[in-house]
């Protein structure tokens, strides 16, 4: 029996087998010069910005990977691999320098957000797990501050890890969500791992287990006097909220935590709720909702007055339901310091090492654009940094919390319309004229070649 | 620096923070009867049955399921439990009876997938990760049958490792894609993990890379002559298709293995393709294609001709884009022998330990009925087993190629209707009289309470 964990010693094996059999075709040539490859995503509707997440896993990777005596074996009995090739990757390390955006910055389509430079057969063979490392964590931290920004202030928490894809996803949805404004998760590991705040509840399995309402809220809240959210909906959700403040009467507690509603119309119920908790003294009490929640609901009955404190956004968040991949992509832009580019049809990449500028008016953002590495941008913010020198990561990294409140502060910047989540900015960054000469060069060049 | 890897060691706290706060007063109570969870899932749209996968994890998962000095450090600095009950987690053993439906078997909405029979603390605790295990692998396995109903013969082969949601997700959409009729996966590690076959093109950087296309093709060609598919469409797709032909003469191969298309008109782009290599002689290359495909677009290429061979599935495969999560459930529905249910508004769940058995009619899928565990149903036969005894797997698990064959047998006795994948049949399984009454009943006990 087996489970399939990835872990730090097979995580090499964790890539598409081309990027190992072009290694080995790179590798026998002695093509092995420095590469760039761009880590970008294409437009996609229903999104204006999106806010990066997931570097600090991939510096993890980049500084970790290494192939391991029983990785070998298993590569070469799949009988694609030469001895000296295994001997190469049984030396295997990244040894090239990766220039990223920030966590916790708004990224925008067609800008590079992760670039890597290194020799060809490092870059090449890091692909796979490059994409699948950021694309998740981008989605989730972008869907989670669509989120943020319609909440108005009210608590967002992730309860999403039974329905994300896989163990992974989980983690990376606690720490995405928590990166775009969540006060955090249920994802208990999450919590230990990553420092992020844990909140749970109660399920209607510990209701129906007791077989009445009253003796399961008054066992949780003996237990939890201080921190007893009732989960009131099990039977008949304002006979639940009563039954809640006559245990909390019963057990003689001057406030409680709060309730949850996990189902029907959470409008009425709410207000409901809300008013039979006041008139029995108990303001402070919460009103925490969940089940089939997502911005799109979060604006809807905060815009129609739901007394709503806080938000338990599960599925919809963690698979990123109406945007469940990005159209992101990883390209060689520049080799032995030439521009490179591809001309398939409506894939076209934009050549050269590059940098991006970030233009602010009167604190508002007003532009990005794209440039060759070396232009200078005058009033402009340079976004792509040098967190790795060499293999070896030579930036502090923030602390989550900081990466979060960056990306609260990032999104103050940002004009309403693209905070708008019923409509989609199709902002495209602006490309430097050196960048779009060199386009119109190469595709001259290779037409004259054709 | 931290990736956040879940492990043997640490999966136990993969879990929500509500299943361990209700457990301590489960504990606390000494409420620890026999209790019977279900896992099923309601309708969808789009899906008109669903193919069972992840089985074997979850399985993985029970049998080892502990909790380390360092995870229950970690609780223990939480404020929220009592010695007494990290002691109890200490020596914490899963305990229970699994009864599952078999992986490749097919399933519809509201029947047991999987019951688990154990301690109610136990049964609580491993809720999240039981989930977490089954729901994505049940959403690929059910996506890659889709595909291989449609492909009717030609090859599938998942090419989704990098758009996969991390790292987990990855491993379990090889092997569920897998179980679902694919080929085999890109995925290196999943193939030595679970012994899927892997595959494997070059990427447009590896072109690029090389400046000519034609200098790549050779390159390439040279290390591997019996295994070399050229892909086309880095420049115009119908050059590069004669430029493979080229580079295959001028190194003396009478055949080679195919070429790949990843952009623009496939279905024009592969009949020209066809054309000229037959012309040339080389009537055995395959001609495998990728790039956004799903079932739709093979059906569609297909129906109209398209001369394909083989497709690489990524993307919508992985993070099964149409319908990227299930409405499933965990649902407690006997607790110490007395069924249980839940009256929350559209979200019933159905009474007792139970059994669900299947009717055929020469040799076709006839109906499901639900019924009681100990009701006998003649003519039907059983889909639920035992498959684990007091924590112990006492069934011998069948080999990955095993599940395959009987997932691609099973589709054999699906009705035409529900294969058509561009319709959904709402079939919802038959409930045995004696669970209906029960429900009546139990109703009718409620509001006498209420």
């Amino acid at each position: 029996m087996v489970f399939g964990f990835v872990n730090k010693d097979n995580m090499a094996l964790l890539t598409d087998l081309y990027e190992l059999t072009m290694a080995q075709v790179y590798f026998k040539e002695g093509l092995n010069k420095t590469a760039i490859f761009d880590f970008y995503t294409r437009p996609v509707s229903k999104r204006s910005f999106f806010i990066n997440a997931g570097l600090e896993q991939l510096l993890y990777y980049l500084e970790n990977i290494h192939f391991t005596d029983e990785s070998l074996n298993y590569l070469r009995s799949t009988g694609l691999f030469e001895e000296e090739f295994l001997n190469y990757l049984k030396d295997f390390r990244f040894t090239g320098n990766i220039y990223a955006i920030d966590e916790g910055d708004i990224l925008f389509p067609n800008e590079p957000i992760v670039q890597v430079e290194a020799p060809l057969i490092e870059a090449q063979i890091i692909e796979t797990f490059l994409i699948n490392t950021l694309q998740h964590p981008i989605l989730v931290a972008t869907k989670a501050m669509r989120c943020f920004i319609v909440a108005k202030g009210t608590v967002l928490v992730d309860f999403g890890l039974r329905r994300a894809h896989g163990t992974d996803a989980g983690m990376k949805a606690a720490r995405s969500s928590f990166i775009g404004g969540f006060a955090g998760t249920s994802n208990v590991l999450a919590g230990k791992v990553y420092g992020i705040p844990i909140f749970g509840t109660m399920a209607h399995s510990f209701i129906l287990a007791h077989k009445d309402e009253e003796k399961a809220f008054e066992a949780f809240a003996k237990q939890y006097p201080e921190n007893t959210i009732f989960l009131v909906d099990t039977f008949d959700t304002v006979e639940g909220v009563k039954k809640a403040i006559k245990v909390a009467k019963k057990l003689g507690l001057k406030r409680f935590k709060g309730i949850r509603i996990d189902s029907g119309n959470l409008l009425e119920l709410t207000k409901e709720a809300r008013k039979i908790l006041d008139e029995n003294g108990f303001k402070e009490a919460k009103i925490i909702v969940s089940g089939g929640i997502n911005e799109y609901k979060i604006k809807e009955l905060l815009d129609n007055g739901a007394p709503i404190d806080g938000w338990g956004v599960g599925t919809e968040l963690v698979v990123s339901a109406d945007v469940p991949y990005l159209d992101c992509a990883y390209k060689l832009v520049e080799y032995d310091k030439e521009p490179v580019m591809k001309f398939s049809k409506g894939k076209v990449t934009l050549p050269f090492k590059k940098q991006v500028y970030r233009f602010y008016e009167n604190g508002i953002f007003k532009k990005d654009i794209v440039c060759k590495y070396d232009e200078q941008m005058e009033g402009g913010k340079p976004l792509l940094k040098k967190y790795m020198e060499n293999g070896k990561t030579i930036k502090k990294l923030p602390s989550l919390k900081e990466i979060q409140e960056k990306a609260i502060e990032n999104i103050k910047s940002l004009p309403e319309e693209f905070k708008d989540i019923t409509k989609t900015v199709h902002y495209i960054p602006e490309v430097s004229e050196v960048i779009q000469k060199t386009v119109e060069e190469l595709k001259k060049e290779y037409l004259k070649k054709g």
